[in-house]
């Protein structure tokens, strides 16, 4: 299921407004088809990774990240339908899909034709599906809150000064980042003191530069668009990662409004002493209440500073099923 | 080298003012002897592995993380001395001595007896005699600054709560380096709120609890001994190890006065948001000149925290010699 789960993630973010799903089928341990969903959300991962398969799908099994579709739509058969006629042994399934649609309406499709299904709570495959989990579960795209920091935790120096803290690996890594984005988000604070490009700058990668969003009260500005307010994310249908890249009021106005999923820290072997600290006021009553709530999912070293990944740590984590 | 640098570690704090050595001597591919500096500075590391090997000392080879001793004293003989007296074939010297009454003259004794000598600038030995070659080389002990601090680099929160940003597991690693500390530092402000007890909180190390210092320029309190600026840590004569536990201030006085060796940092998975920032005004101009200046030594995960220690890069870092 990783393997499919990493398929999934070149789907990622031109699937929108579909999931970005990977599909594996597996035939006497060799894998005789690959798929995820292509952009614009079709052909679906199934569909892709059955047609490679061709006859070798026969008693197979399919690994797919999510509940294969339902419903029959002018724009393809629905995938359920395309795997009962391609008739595997075994379908084995990531995660349930909460669209009405769906929702258990594929596994019965495939438990009906006899084909077995084994249909698991996978963090992987939760994982990879993490922005349509938000927008079916939460209504919202799935936040990511991103920082650059010095050791002492200034995104800034004293004097509003912040290019660069990080090196050039980092600076990459964040360019990526973009790419797997379907908008980011800066502060008017930062708007005005930074004027940010907000695109991708990676070789190839420039066509996968994100709508750009600026958090702000007062700003008109043709160029952007402006968000009045955290909670205004829920209006972003199409949006289902949204990357937040600063600055410190901005983050806390996120945090505060319980909105970030993921907070990416990219941190410089540098002491800045006295700098513009990465996060302001989010109102937090006691130290207790600050514990408990982050996880570190991953951590990586890029050049000299250091990649850390803080998955939040909540009601939406799976408690049962298989926790391989 | 490493080995021997391993021993000499269990020589620190207590061989002072002398420095922790480490001593093998290894014949024919086997550990004959062991030894490290012993409380109050003797025996000497060489004697208690020489005596230890006896008889088999002879056409070994011995690993000293110091050069032998040369001056003979009212406390022992000479280590070199001891080693010409052991007839080993070979003696190899992980750092050559500072003292004026050792330097070059270790080795020359040994030569001159007709014993191979190869003398290194080994990085492992150099740290580990770090306090001593501090005071021999600089005129002031090594200075250790620890932080514990949220994702967001705070040390408090807005209202001066600080326990406990980190977890158990932390706060006894914290402990254990206290144990290894000649003396601890805070400033008047943490002393002032905190009452910090400073003392080794570990079972059996409750002996070990070092010397306790404040800077300040006003405490007059006899249970502690004041520090009136960060420049008179050279008047303390008999420290080898400081270890400097906050806060902002303290640190950053030290850090502007550059008397900070090693970074201890300590970060807990939490947000705090507009809390107290770990390191106060350093007076940096600009950016370009907080880089280069530290470099990643040492990362372990210690429950849900992690520690990290940041070595200073400078101009006191060997750039000849053998760099294994
Ligand atoms: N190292 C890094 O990763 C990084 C990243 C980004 C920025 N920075 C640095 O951070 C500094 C800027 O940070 P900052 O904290 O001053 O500014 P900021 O967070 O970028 O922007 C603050 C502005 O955001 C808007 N805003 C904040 N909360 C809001 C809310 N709840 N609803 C609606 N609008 C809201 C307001 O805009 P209006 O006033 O327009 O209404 C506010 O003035 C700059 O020095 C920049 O270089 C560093
Ligand atoms: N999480 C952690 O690791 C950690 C560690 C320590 C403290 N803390 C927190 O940090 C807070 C205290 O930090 P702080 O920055 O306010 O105080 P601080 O650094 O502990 O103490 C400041 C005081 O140190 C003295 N001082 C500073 N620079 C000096 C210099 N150059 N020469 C002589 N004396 C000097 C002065 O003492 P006088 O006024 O007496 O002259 C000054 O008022 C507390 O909330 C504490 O809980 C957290």
């Amino acid at each position: 299921m990783a393997a499919a789960a990493r398929l999934a993630a070149r789907g990622r973010p031109l699937s929108r407004p579909n999931p970005a799903v990977g599909c594996l089928v597996v035939r006497d341990g060799i894998v005789v088809g690959r798929g995820w969903t292509r952009p614009g959300g079709r052909p679906h991962a199934e569909a892709v990774a059955l047609a490679e398969a061709g006859a070798a799908a026969r008693g197979a099994t399919v690994y797919v990240t999510l509940e294969p579709c339902a419903h029959r739509s002018d724009r393809g058969p629905a995938c359920s339908d395309l795997i009962v006629e391609a008739r595997p042994a075994r379908v084995v399934i990531g995660q349930r899909d909460p669209d009405p649609r769906t929702c258990g309406r594929g596994i019965e499709r495939l438990t009906e034709a006899g084909i077995a299904v084994a249909a698991r709570a996978c963090p992987v495959s939760r994982d990879s599906l993490a922005g349509y989990l938000a927008r079916a579960e939460r209504g919202r795209p799935h936040v990511t809150l991103k920082l650059a920091t010095s050791l002492d935790g200034a995104i800034a120096t004293a004097a509003g000064e912040s290019r660069w803290i990080t090196g050039p690996a980092a600076r990459a890594h964040v360019h990526s980042r973009r790419a797997m984005a379907d908008a980011i988000l800066v502060g008017g604070g930062t708007w005005r003191a930074d004027a940010p490009r907000l695109d991708v700058r990676l070789p190839g990668l420039e066509p996968r530069s994100p709508r750009r969003l600026v958090l702000s009260r007062t700003i008109a500005d043709e160029t952007v668009e402006t968000l009045p307010a955290p909670e205004a994310i829920a209006g972003l249908e199409a949006v289902q990662y949204l990357y937040v890249e600063g600055g410190a009021q901005t983050a806390a106005a996120f945090l505060a409004a319980d909105l970030v999923d993921r907070i990416e820290l990219y941190r410089a072997p540098i002491v800045i002493g006295g700098g513009a600290p990465a996060i302001g006021d989010i109102g937090l009553a006691s130290l207790a209440q600050a514990h408990g709530r982050w996880h570190l999912a991953e951590r990586r070293q890029l050049g000299s500073d250091t990649f850390e990944a803080y998955r939040r740590q909540a009601q939406d984590q799976p408690r049962d099923g298989d926790k391989r």
